[in-house]
């Protein structure tokens, strides 16, 4: 089994990464001195291909289970949704001691966190992440949130779980389109971070496309790994944290002009880094090689790297702007300079962004 | 002018308390660095007596101001009431940068601190605390939170503020009921921590009762020391902090009983100082003569201390049980052991309490 630490003083916790995991989810509960009663927030789809396990464990391990299921989708990570949930703990009698267990896709960790962050102002959180995006961003970093009607992850916290579990095994239902979302958050991890890893992922990128589980192991550990790194430097994202949106300014864009429904957030994110890559380039800061090898891998790892083409250049600077992120309307990006170093650019000049978006390949 | 410090390592903060400091609010906002836009929330009450001075600082010193009045009375600090700010501060475009500001009572306070602890994941927040009580209590110790519609506080955070401003002048606008209110938490801190703020207290009684303001800028700025000082040993209310509870184990179960309507939550935590007081004695851990000065200052307070004749210690009983502090139905009490020094007493022998609810006086 493969453990990474992560280190935040009194909030540390394990993310504990292994085939099999889910049926043992009960006796990793079981060792954290918690209560006896666990609300387990999951989705009909998820409880259906892996609720059984789940359950099954925690039972044998003396826990009362309190199914909490909300409906498959982003629109229900809503706080009505936690409305629900709160609805739920505080009328079985769950008190500060009892967990919250999110089994699912980084919608359900998104929403059970924030309910575990704020019922009875926080009580244990476990995040047993079912997606690869989960497994290897989501769960990892301690940002939880629900959506407001006008605006994702508007409303949320930063919480820390008390224990991570990712089974690679349960990514064997995941349709191979979420699967390669995911990956495109792994060869986010290598841009900027680590050419070691980048150049593994060139050689073994069939083998997480097979799912085989010990790639997939390998893949999720150092993935949280370096975003651990990065989130340890700076908790509540006053600044290096901000590299991990390499790809996200012109992903976000794409997500938001087309309602969050036609993109996967990791297909957005591979046209945003794809796209990052070039403005790199243009601005003399990245060689031409270097974003070739970005763009080649995702390509393999099949997703997009060409923003949509109904998508202005007009449209997407101003939606660019708009981001919660940006202050002040200043362009900000991350940029490469190598594979595996990134740099922060504020102020980037509105033509060269343009540049970036008007040509496509 | 008094300051407090809380001392929470990159959380810390300070409490400002002199009179006049309400029209210098703009000024002291300045001198944090944070956004232009200032989501100011009210009530209609504070806001006709008070909004006035507030809003003219804080358009003086150049911040544009979002009025969010939310309606006065407890029943508005809820999730709905919490939608509206939201939706507020999205639609004027608040940043994570733009500060939240509290004016007003409790209510005020921890509805609007539960927003800006989980919008955008937390922004700057800023008391300035309106009554006694949220002066010496609501305002100090990061507890934010709405209510449940079955409970009270079932929804919420621990988030510090930036600031707090705690101005006295603008304590002459308040019922003398809710002064006494405010009066049972100074007592309270007296009796728990501090045996010279009691004498103080029972020598500058009729001061306060005439708001006198360097009077009551002294209770305001021992009592906020006291309650740092134990907030600052055990900021998430693992431990030390229950000390805190002293007198509302039987006052949560006055409340709860007669529907948080016929007793402030001061009145029924001068029952339940009483009542704990009565407890102590009878289990031979406090002197008579200790119990009778307390009793003594909350009547020259213009506190009850006795529990509702309407209240029998069977209904006493099961509420308590049912407090949402209370770890699988064992009846814990805070037990004065001496004036300025307490216990807490796990397990304490219901017929003893049964005692103490019987022996009304
Ligand atoms: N907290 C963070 O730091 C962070 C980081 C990135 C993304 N997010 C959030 O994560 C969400 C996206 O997460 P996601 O991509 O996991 O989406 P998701 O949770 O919606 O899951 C995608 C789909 O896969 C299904 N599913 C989940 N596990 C499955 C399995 N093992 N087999 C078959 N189907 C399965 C789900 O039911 C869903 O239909 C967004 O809301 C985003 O904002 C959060
Ligand atoms: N966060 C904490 O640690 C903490 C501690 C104690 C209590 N509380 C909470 O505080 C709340 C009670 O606070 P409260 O007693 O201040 O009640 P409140 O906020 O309802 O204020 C009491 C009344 O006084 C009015 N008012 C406020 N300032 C005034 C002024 N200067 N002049 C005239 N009228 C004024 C209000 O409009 C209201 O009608 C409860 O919700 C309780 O749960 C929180
Ligand atoms: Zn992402
Ligand atoms: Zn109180």
């Amino acid at each position: 089994m493969q453990k990474v630490y992560i280190n935040l003083a009194e909030r540390s916790y394990y993310i504990h990464i292994a085939p099999g995991l889910l049926a043992r989810l009960g006796e990793h509960l079981a060792a954290l001195d918690v209560g006896r009663r666990v609300l387990l927030v999951t989705n009909p789809t998820v409880r259906r291909l892996h609720g059984g396990p789940a359950e099954a464990s925690l039972t044998a391990a003396g826990f009362a289970v309190v199914p909490a299921e909300i409906p498959d989708g982003e629109e229900y990570k809503s706080l009505a949704s936690a409305e629900k949930l709160y609805d739920l703990a505080y009328g079985r009698g769950l008190d500060r001691r009892c967990p919250v267990v999110a089994l699912g896709g980084g919608v359900t960790g998104d929403l059970a966190g924030f309910v575990a962050a704020t019922y009875l102002r926080g009580v244990p959180f476990i995040q047993v992440p079912t997606t690869l995006l989960a497994q290897v961003d989501s769960s990892v970093g301690g940002k939880v949130a629900v959506n407001h009607p006008r605006g994702k992850n508007i409303i949320g916290a930063f919480y820390q779980p008390r224990l991570v579990l990712a089974d690679p095994d349960v990514l064997k239902t995941l349709d191979a389109r979420e699967i390669s979302a995911g990956l495109a958050e792994v060869i986010k991890y290598g841009v900027i971070a680590d050419a070691g890893f980048l150049a593994w992922l060139e050689e073994n990128l069939e083998r997480l496309l097979n799912l085989e589980p010990a790639a997939l192991a390998h893949a999720v550990a150092v993935s949280c790994h370096i975003k651990a790194q990065v989130v340890q430097d700076d908790e509540t994202e006053q600044g290096r944290r901000a590299i991990l949106n390499f790809g996200h300014t012109a992903g976000h864009a794409v997500e938001a002009l087309t309602g969050y429904t036609a993109w996967r957030h990791g297909e957005a994110v591979a046209m945003g880094m794809a796209a990052a890559c070039r403005l790199a380039v243009q601005l003399g800061r990245l060689e031409e090689a270097a974003a070739a090898r970005v763009k080649k891998l995702l390509v393999r790892a099949g997703l997009p790297v060409d923003v949509p083409a109904g998508l202005s250049p007009a449209e997407m600077l101003a939606s660019m702007r708009h981001d919660k992120k940006v202050i002040a309307g200043r362009l900000t990006f991350v940029l490469p300079t190598a594979i595996g170093r990134v740099e922060i650019l504020r102020d980037v000049p509105e033509e060269a962004v343009r540049g970036m978006l008007e040509q496509r390949r």
